[in-house]
């Protein structure tokens, strides 16, 4: 399994993502931008833009190789000085905010025959949590993560909460998900292939994922205020990205491609002073279920 | 000149500021919220929202004092115990693309007598520059410099420059103004009581200032797509604040009272990818002001 073996799975997977969520929103189409790293490889940013569905999204790939940027050495604390990235990134800003925004990421990353790994997740951002949708969507994930690992699920769902956590709002980003970072047979048992495979089934598991979040809300009636919250937590979403996210970060220190990077921010946000939601509204409900360490799964 | 005596002053700057503000929107109110913090002190924020001016803005004072955070400590490379940092913060975000966003701070910060300064600045962020208005700000605020430094001007104006830069976007937040930190008697062969008294003419110079840039524009027509090229603009300016702006980050670092601190964040800023404005209209003009280093005062 060499890296042209995965970089041209993720293209597929990439291309598949692109045409089911294509046929999904029914409206709109992506614009591809095919862009080259002066350093080496380079990439196929597609976004799409007021669709029916999504109001504006990215699914990216990117296959990027060459010297090692001095950021990542001292990041990584290595020596080397050749690097491979190879990605699919996808964020989903939808225009119904009883539809919720979604993320995913697989990636693998190789700096010499012992020093290499793979990495990514899933995570949701419900505008409005509904309980059921929530269980739903992380029975979904520990169903792929089960088929490999019966640590995958628990430690990633972990690991998601800690991640997607506004530090200074106290509370998720969203309902969270799965989220794995350095995955290597060592840690894991299982083989690099199945570590690859486990990051395709992700992958394939995306569309399902979110069509099921898509056709039940899509037409969902909704108000001007309703509209005004999802602005509200889609500034939530800004913040996130730009105070915490490590991708971002590095993307903006080392400067990579700023419009792909960018791809995540939503097409509006936001922000009211000192807003609070009235007790007992959905908002309010929305709120307390912003909190790290929910077992969804529980009956 | 101690303490109680600058931050009173600059309560009564923030007093008079609120209503002339008041006046000059005709129809909104500030909302005034006092706080107090745990380790000492506290502060009024007073926020305006939805005004026939102002869509949204902040004119905030705090004096605060106590043990001094780790993270200062390690930032100022320090190891005294007890801190003062008293001053006023104002954003202003108007209703009219064709207004300019607004950004003023005075402040004093001591540790000791002989470790203490002052700091603050103004700078303008239009959404469609205005060559003859940008001038006309500089100015004004040259002409309050030269009250008490030649080199106040030159050298603060170069500062904003170099503080006010999205280094990811390669332009400029707006077109500057001044910025100036750790302001001494040594550094300027000014006394104390001279430097606080600039400070205050800058608090003082802040109403006509606006009021000059409001007046002419408040009536001004906009189209959908102008209202749209406000909130990219606006989304620059969250991307400055949450990125680069030191006292955000210190805000959020310290655990501020985040709603204070996150004042300075648009009603609504928008994101569209890789959104290139037509050359030669006016939106390709104003980006080619954004630029360090531009002697507006060149005839």
């Amino acid at each position: 399994m060499d890296k042209s073996t995965i970089s041209e799975r993720y293209q597929l997977i990439q291309d598949d993502i692109c045409h089911a969520l294509e046929r999904l929103d029914g409206r709109a189409s992506f614009v591809e931008e095919p862009w080259t790293r002066e350093g080496g490889g380079g990439g196929r940013t597609r976004v799409i833009q007021g669709g029916s569905v999504i109001e504006k999204g990215g699914v990216n790939f990117s296959a990027v190789h060459g010297e090692l940027p001095e950021a990542i050495k001292r990041a990584f604390q290595v020596n080397e000085q050749n690097f491979f990235a190879t990605g699919v990134s996808i964020v989903l800003h939808p225009v119904n905010p009883f539809v919720p925004i979604i993320h995913m990421n697989i990636r693998y990353f190789e700096l010499n025959d012992r020093v290499r790994w793979f990495g990514g997740g899933i995570d949701l951002t419900p505008h409005y949590v509904n309980r059921e949708e929530a269980a739903d969507f992380h029975r979904q994930l520990k169903a792929i993560c089960d088929r490999y690992h019966a640590t995958f699920y628990p430690e990633f769902k972990a690991h998601a909460d800690r991640y997607f956590y506004i530090k200074h709002r106290q509370e998720t980003r969203g309902i969270g998900g799965i989220f794995y970072d350095r995955l290597t047979p060592e840690k894991t048992s299982l083989t690099w292939e199945a570590i690859f495979d486990f990051s395709c089934a992700l992958g394939n598991g995306f569309v399902p994922i979110y069509t099921g979040l898509v056709e039940p809300n899509r037409h969902h009636s909704f108000s001007d205020n309703q509209k005004q919250w999802q602005y509200l937590r889609r500034g939530r979403y800004v913040e996130f990205n730009l105070v915490y996210d490590a991708g971002t970060k590095f993307g903006l220190e080392t400067n990579g491609r700023i419009e792909s990077i960018l791809m995540s921010l939503p097409p509006h946000a936001g922000w009211t002073y000192d807003f609070k939601p009235e007790p007992g509204s959905a908002e309010a409900e929305t709120l307390s279920w912003l909190k790290p360490g929910i077992d969804w799964l529980e009956p």
